[in-house]
């Protein structure tokens, strides 16, 4: 089997990098270790980037996110007894998010692939590339117990953290930078409506709360837990409580709680892989990098190494520019560490990281303080909430 | 002996605080530990923020500083090879900064009190506050081997970090906020010409610099050294030659080196005591608050509480309102967390803290990169610099 691009991993970031190389002429050819209805279990992010519905919209993968997404211009950022809301719109200049889950996308994503007829090989085990280095690599692979070949001139990496990718680039040539926090996020589903319009994200000093959503009827909370903490101990009744006792009161009163359909707990990280590519394989998302989820740039993010891989590519096989494939890596880290550097400044500034009043604890409200009294403090919020500018290749 | 206000210490906050007061009728002593000549000796800061400038002017200690002293309109940061301008007046509407040195703004004010009459009491020994927590406060010292008793209405701490002001609270009423940082600034004073007409703070793998000045023929130069270094090894060709290793190529070819007239290492600390006030005492500048020099917060934010002091004896003495009393301290605090945060960023953002590559080297390239590269974020850095407002005591 032949390809042009050959990409490791159905999720949202190789669907969406598959989809727009098909639009433009590109071929490829994506293997997934699991099978379709497994990637679709995955509950993950809910909060689109402006420059990320965009690029659905460039994959024409853009029908029912406009039915069912929600535009939202704005959060709010709750500490101290009050709340103070981030105007998204207003401070920007008019962007905003759009709350469509990653589920709905991805499930979109795997529709329109379907439809085009472009080939997605599902449960492909064993996955490993070869020649990465050289300029006929190649990818091997079993299906149905047989032995695969796929012949490619690239390949994308988009097979997440636990992938194997990143883990084919020799340790000499790669570098890795990691922040591991010590708390996660327990988070619960529920089918009640949303407390509020917009997401709430809570300082507390029984720790970090967020209130967030996947539409109209379906919500999904979160409270900060520590590292250690087992879902088993959380009840649904004990999850509630514990929710209420962190928000303001007035929010806390409104709250509808419900029954749980999925509960689960996710550890907190800071992760970077330098660079982003070895020879002809580049790394995408999470296969490079990984932000704690508060401040949502996790999808996002990857969707900006998908433009950036995807623009890459078209100037590659439509203009000859081969010349610009070095550059990959370096263009996307540059909006990579600025993503990483607000994922970490939200959770540093939101998450309870010690019991009692110590210096780092009174920097932590006056940053709050600060930010959001001065409407340029506002402003450095809003343009990373909504996504700063996509890099340019040249 | 027998005043409205004593002061304690005549440094350059207990200097503006007495003058201020004695131009609206309220009578003060000072009580000074050291000679006035020493005080005049102490080397300190050089950059006044507009509203130290307006409460200067207020103080009628105006016609040198604008004779001699340099308005800034900006100043540069210089890191990963380049320099970026935070241009403060164009990002703050108008607002900029006074280069003229503590020692100045101190002799300034000594001769202003001169002029008046009021007193100033120098070498008063073994000053001691008594019956703080009652209406009928006072002071002891020794002076030329006799002690001497002065009765006020109320005390202004202004004696520093080591004075006896902060130490007279009692330690179950006041609670402290430290982080001291694992490195010093060594400086330097020289009768050379400053090798730049802004200021720059230069972040580089040698460890931060600064380039500073008192006036158009004396410079001050700094870099950071470790914690337990000795002034004694560094020769003043070593100090040159540390300093352009660490700046811009095009910065270092111009420097203009020369003797040293001072050289000294001074630690960074971050500390902040709450509250600012006990019964009749008030802690004014580094008796409750010290930053590190990174932003030139210190002078000035002890300016500030000088502002929110005075201010508040205005009001008790000509309106009565004794009940604005119980709010010094919050109303100070609010902005004494802000400059400490800002004082803390700087730091944090312009210092080596480790050697080689790791996650938070990463961030904080991520931070000057984002924050330099971004109109909101350079806005949030001239607005701290030039100084946020005064708070309000209503």
């Amino acid at each position: 089997m032949k390809t042009q691009v050959a990409i490791i991993g159905a999720g949202p970031s190789g669907l969406l990098l598959g989809q727009l190389l098909h639009r433009r002429g590109i071929d490829n050819v994506i293997l997934e270790r699991r099978s379709g209805e497994y990637v679709l279990s995955r509950i993950r992010a809910g909060v689109l980037e402006q420059g990320m519905v965009d690029l659905l919209r460039e994959a024409g993968v853009d029908r029912r996110m406009d039915e069912e997404g929600i535009p939202h211009d704005g959060f709010e950022l709750a500490f101290d007894n009050r709340r103070v809301r981030v105007d998204l719109e207003g401070l920007t200049g008019g962007k905003t998010v759009m709350v469509y889950g990653q589920t709905e996308v991805t499930r979109d994503l795997m529709e329109a692939r379907e439809a085009v007829g472009a080939t997605t090989i599902y449960e492909a085990e064993n996955v490993q590339p070869h020649d990465l280095d050289t300029d006929h690599p190649y990818l091997t692979f079993e299906k149905d117990g047989e032995i695969c070949r796929l012949d490619c001139d690239y390949v994308a990496g988009c097979d997440g953290y636990h992938g194997v990718a990143r883990r084919s680039i020799p340790e000499d040539r790669i570098k890795t930078f990691e922040r591991v926090y010590p708390f996660g996020w327990l988070g619960i589903l529920s089918d009640t409506p949303p407390v509020s319009d917009e997401l709430i994200y809570a300082n507390h000093e029984r720790g970090f709360a967020l209130c967030s959503m996947r539409s109209k009827t379906r919500s999904r909370y979160y409270v900060q837990v520590p590292e250690d903490e087992k879902v088993e101990d959380w009840s649904d009744e004990r999850f509630w409580d514990e929710l209420k006792a962190r928000l303001p009161d007035d929010v806390a009163g409104k709250l509808v709680t419900g029954p749980s359909i999925e509960k689960s707990i996710a550890p907190l990280r800071s992760f970077v892989a330098e660079p982003m590519q070895y020879g002809r394989l580049f790394l995408v998302g999470d296969a490079a990098h990984i932000v704690p989820p508060t401040g949502a740039k996790g999808l996002n993010l990857a969707a900006s190494d998908v433009n950036t891989l995807y623009r890459l590519m078209v100037k590659v096989y439509q203009e000859g520019r081969t010349d610009l494939i070095a550059r990959y890596s370096e263009v996307c880290l540059r909006r990579v560490w600025k993503a990483e550097r607000f994922s970490w400044w939200m959770t540093t500034n939101l998450h309870k990281f010690s019991d009692g009043e110590d210096f780092e604890r009174r920097i932590q409200q006056a940053e709050l303080d600060y930010y959001t009294s001065s409407q340029a403090g506002l402003t450095t919020i809003a343009e990373n909430y909504v996504g700063l500018p996509y890099e340019s290749l040249d």
